[in-house]
């Protein structure tokens, strides 16, 4: 039995959980701690045995760690500590924040090159699993349209924004794809699509007693950014009913890409990738897990640097062999 | 702007075909030379100025070409052509017999590392992009269970096993996915599927005046193997109806996995892979052309060697650059 691949989390929240519960279905890899900015006492992990310390001792184990999966948020927690703990560490992250994608990697790419460890930045579906769709379907329809489309799935975002409306006690939102538009994407027709064709959005609002419910629609409804550019429902239901069917985080959704080939671009063509999650971060830690893998490998194999899914070969990801692979999945 | 990759097709029916449309939209590639095992001055290409040569001078033109895309088939020719012409070229093929891969792998990449050259085997959709995504669906989840449906599309194993009954004088054979099927797949239930419950197979055939058309159609439902597995339905249609109606080449597929997530397996997830294509040897061809800038890159970089799609980076296959994928695609 080859030795396993050394593991540690650091941030425990619904990802870090995630990351955990992945681990366990993966017989190559082994959690070996779990770093938290709480009171390490005050945490229960589910893995017997697996020691919790705060955060700031993380560097001190740095060698008891193949692989260290950042599982903080990308609004302030990742744009620190990707560069930071890649220093000590081969990192992976989740980093989502699509437009600051490039200085997050220049960042990483930096302190990963002078330290020579691995940072693998922005895996997860998307970025992530959605990412590589779009790529590998462009490279092969290179006269063609990309779609992306979300949901059915919980957007935290819009529903920490209706959260924060006075009178709000909680709040669930559903992005919705619109079924029109997914339709007329694979005809072929290559249809331009306004935000407000694509999706709809859907709010299941828990108010205050007394609360003045037009008034909290209405600011649901016309807010910008988040809902004035869309077709929003807004529910109101009790606390109970949204904790009995609203508790659950799924998502989901679909890529598409439509091209064309043949010498005159006679041959129409689709290509469609498509998620449907009961637990968007159980999944994005899986995801995550399987990079860890390629750090781990790529690492070994001398590289260094900033990567991100593009730059990962499908095999660094696999517990099979290349020879198991190319007999049994090819 | 920088030199082009330098591309030679080696097999002119269907595929090369392909390949000569498809490098039409790839700006960073050119077609240099087709190689033919027919007289050269027989054949008429659709590029202009792009000379033909026979089959035997290809050797002589090494040095002019950076990547052969080899367009023959599985059954003889590329057992044989892409060991050979590895010696010479960076090579690319669509070997599609999948028990044989390993085989055909272990051939070709002694040949490659004896030459320094890089051969990229299997390109194509199945083997090819649905392999990738059942490696990629796999590595995500462990947990789970991958399923592949082809169609509908022709299958031209069993049109010509059709054309081959006494009596018969063209056909042409839809493989078809059950709907039923599909949506138990989806469903998360791990269903186990016998071959009649996934597939069903529909068959146009046009048969000399006055043949025995209940023989005819007794010996297609009934013929091992081809047949006799599957629910078949038998269409006798004229020779104006079948050139009119199923003169294409469509095809497509499913490879959908499911598997769970969470500490006590309590999440489903469906990964879903889809195409629809209108013509088989035209998308086909147009994958072969991506590995093909893969291959070029490869070797370039010092690699050397058999590899499949598992082995390949996505970024390899783009003509956008790293940063470019990182700023618009990630």
């Amino acid at each position: 039995m080859a030795e396993k691949i050394r593991v540690g989390i650091l941030g425990y929240g619904n990802l870090g959980k995630g990351v955990e519960c992945a681990l366990k279905q993966n017989t190559d890899m082994e959690l070996v701690a779990v770093f938290t900015r709480r009171n390490p006492e005050d945490l229960k992990i589910l893995t017997q045995g697996v020691p919790v310390y705060n955060v700031s001792d993380a560097v001190a184990h740095k060698d008891e760690i193949d692989v260290m999966i950042l599982c903080g948020g990308s609004a302030t927690d990742l744009p620190k500590q990707t560069p930071e703990y890649v220093q000590y560490f081969n990192v992976i992250d989740s980093f989502d924040t699509h437009a600051k994608i490039p200085e997050h990697f220049a960042n990483v790419d930096a302190a990963a090159k002078a330290s020579g460890k691995v940072g693998i930045i922005s895996c997860g579906w998307d970025p992530g699993m959605f990412s590589l769709n779009r790529v590998y379907a462009s490279a092969i329809l290179p006269q063609g349209k990309d779609y992306t489309f979300w949901g059915k799935g919980v957007s935290q975002g819009h529903s920490d924004a209706i959260r924060r409306i006075e009178g709000v006690l909680d709040a669930r939102q559903y992005t919705i794809p619109v079924d029109a538009a997914l339709d007329k994407v694979r005809s072929g027709a290559n249809p331009e699509l306004t935000t407000r064709e694509k999706h709809t959005r859907e709010c299941f609002v828990v108010a205050e007693e007394g609360a003045d419910l037009a008034r909290i629609e209405k600011e649901i409804v016309t807010m910008p950014n988040y809902f004035a550019d869309y077709d929003t429902t807004v529910n109101f239901i009790s606390m109970e009913e949204l904790k009995a069917n609203h508790s659950g985080i799924p998502h989901g959704g679909f890529v598409i890409r439509t091209g064309k080939t043949g010498w005159d671009e006679e041959y129409n063509n689709v290509i469609e990738y498509s998620l449907k999650l009961d637990s968007n971060p159980a999944f994005t830690a899986s995801v995550l897990v399987a990079y860890a893998r390629a750090a781990y490998r790529m690492a070994a194999a001398g590289q260094s640097g900033c990567k991100t899914v593009f730059d990962v070969a499908p095999a660094q990801l696999c517990m099979a062999s290349g020879e198991e692979l190319r007999a049994h999945m090819l």
